[in-house]
Parts: structure tokens; sequence; C-alpha cells
């Protein structure tokens, strides 16, 4: 769905310019209106393009969404395509979930961010394509990791991976979409020592 | 919120009746058009009463359907205010556990609880009367429960019960919203059973 094109390296970074102005323009509008009143055309007015030029790379408004999100979060990642693996896990996941925590707080995500999940747990539809697309992919890292301290032994054999990480995860999300209480670096620190020790005594 | 009818018999059954028809159509429509599109106009005729009737009673939408949710609640709880305390914290968290997974999967539940999540994630005025009224006095129980687990000694002393209740609830929640994976009993005891005994070695 990004432009692949195949013309003179100038027309090459006007491309690349136009597509980065929408992309940019889509999280703007979406944290401003919600995902319902988001249209095309105001996406195309904002990013100073032509609707036309939208429609040539995108099928959807969900289209270009998913693409500004998949662009966020590899920004937000910042070219690394792995979770820190230093040996000492429960350092490695508080430097993460802190990095979400920061991520979850600032201005330019959360906007749009609520607006795409809000609408993904009404719209089973998006919601596919949002989990597919930006969701597992960063679960997957998390499954990963946990992987591997259980291969060097630092995980139970026992544990489910792709299960354990939602303890991670599930409640970092959960306080932030539903603003219980403050989403904090201590909360983030207090969610992984829980969760590799456990609750229960002895 | 709730009438408190100062008159015959008669009169205050007819109100009862009213009150409920009134809940029940709030929590069907918003499953059906969304929080946004909800009126009052639509639930006074789904419920069959006159527009007046349900403005003597509550000053707006939200303030319904929380009413309705507050009743769905408590329906759902049967007359319980205390999570099960058998003395078997495992065994009585995965019964609360799976109790909530059949819920949540209930179609009477899913759609109704689903519109008002994503309203409250983009709408923080409905959220924190959300929080307030409806996910905290359920949270309380599980912090209740957990904090007599700890006096049992079965809890470590140094944990929070108001953190650590979010690993249980958490992932829950996240995997119903966003519909990651299937939510099971299955899932639920796993989800217990993590909590309980943490993911590291030794």
């Amino acid at each position: 769905m990004t432009p692949s094109p195949k013309t003179a390296p100038d027309a090459s970074r006007r491309s690349e310019r136009s597509r980065r102005a929408i992309l940019d323009a889509a999280l703007e509008l979406v944290g401003e209106t919600g995902y319902q009143r988001l249209t095309i055309e105001a996406i195309a007015a904002r990013a100073g393009v032509g609707k036309q030029t939208i429609y040539r790379w995108w099928p959807s408004k969900a289209a270009v969404l998913l693409d500004a999100f998949a662009a966020l979060g590899e920004e937000a990642a910042a070219g690394e395509t792995e979770l820190p693996d230093t040996g000492d896990l429960e350092a490695d996941l508080k430097l993460v979930l802190r990095t979400t925590v920061d991520e979850l707080n600032s201005p330019r995500f959360d906007a749009a961010y609520r607006a795409l999940a809000a609408e993904s747990i009404v719209n089973p539809e998006v919601c596919a394509h949002f989990v597919e697309r930006i969701l597992e992919p960063q679960l997957r890292l998390y499954a990963q990791r946990l992987a591997r301290a259980q291969q060097a032994g630092h995980i139970r054999p026992d544990i489910d991976p792709r299960t354990a990480l939602e303890l991670l995860t599930g409640p970092l999300t959960h306080r932030w979409l539903l603003r219980t209480l403050p989403l904090t670096h201590e909360y983030a620190d207090a969610v992984v020592e829980l969760t590799l020790r456990g609750l229960a005594h002895g």
C-alpha cells in the first residue's frame, strides 16, 4: 500500500514528501475528529495534496491510517526490530515497558491511537486489520524475547510465551485506555516485577 | 438517579416496570447504534414510555446508560457483594475469571459494553463516570480478595493488591476488546496460574 515510484529521483523525493504529509495529516486529523468523521478529503486538504493522490496509493481511510500507525511504530522503534537482550530479562522488560508508557502518554500518539482503538473495539473489520498490521507484530517481539529468556533458563519451561506476554502488555493498555490510574514508569516496573515473580507466597 | 416513588404500590410497580424497560432499551440500543447515535427519543420509543418519563429520572443518556450497566453488573453478581473466598485463592480466582469470560462473551453484554468502552476511550468525561460507577467498584472486589489472601499468607506481603489485580483483569479485557485471540476458560485459568506463580524460573 506504500508508493513504489519507478520514476526519476526528484519525482521520487516529491512522492515521499507527499506520502509523509498524508500520513502525518491522517494521524493529526483522526486524533482531532475521531475515526467516524475522518475523510479522505480532509486528509488531502491538511496534507496539501489532491484527493486523487491519496486514492492512487490507498483504497480507503482505514488503509491510510494503518500505514500511518505502522510508520509511527517504526519511528518509535528507531530501526530496532527486536526487544533489547542484555541477558538481564527484568531490566530489558522494564526499559521496554517504560518506553511504551512514554509513547502512550505522548500527545502525538495518544489521540490518534485512542481513535483507532475505539473504532477497533466496535468495528471487527478495522480491528482485524489493526491487530494483524500493528498490534501482533509488536506482541511477537515480546514472545520472541520471552522465548529467548526461556532458552536461557530465566523463564519456566512450561510457559507459553504468547500467553505470558499479555500479563506485561494487558495491564498497561488497560490502564491507558480506561484511565483508571496514572500510567507511570513506577507502574511499568511494578508490572514487570509482579509478572516475573508472581503474587503467590513461597 | 433511580426513581424512589412515594406513591401507592400500583404506581410504584408501574414505575419499576418503566425503569427496567428504559434500562433494557438503553442497553439494546447502544449495542445496535453505538454511543454517539444513541438518543433519549429512541430509548423512550423502544421502552414504550414518554421522553419526559426518562428526563424525570435521568439528566442525560450517559446517566441512563451508567444505571443500565450498574443494573447489568448487579444482575451478573446475583446478589454477591464479594468475590468467593473458600480459602483456595487459585480456585476462587479461576471461578471469577471464567465467569467474567462468559459475561464478556455473552451477546447481551458484549455489544453494549463495547459501545461504552469505545466512547470512554475517546471521551474523558464519560470515562470518568464509567470508571467511578462501574469499573472501580468491580476492581475493588479483587483488591479486597487479594488483601484477604495476603492476610492469610497466600500472597507475598510486599505486594500492593490494587496494582496486582490488574495482572488478572488487564489481559482479559485487552483480549476481549481487541479480539487478539479467543477469550476462553483455558485462557482465564492460564492468567490466574501465571499471575500467582510468576514467569521467572526458580
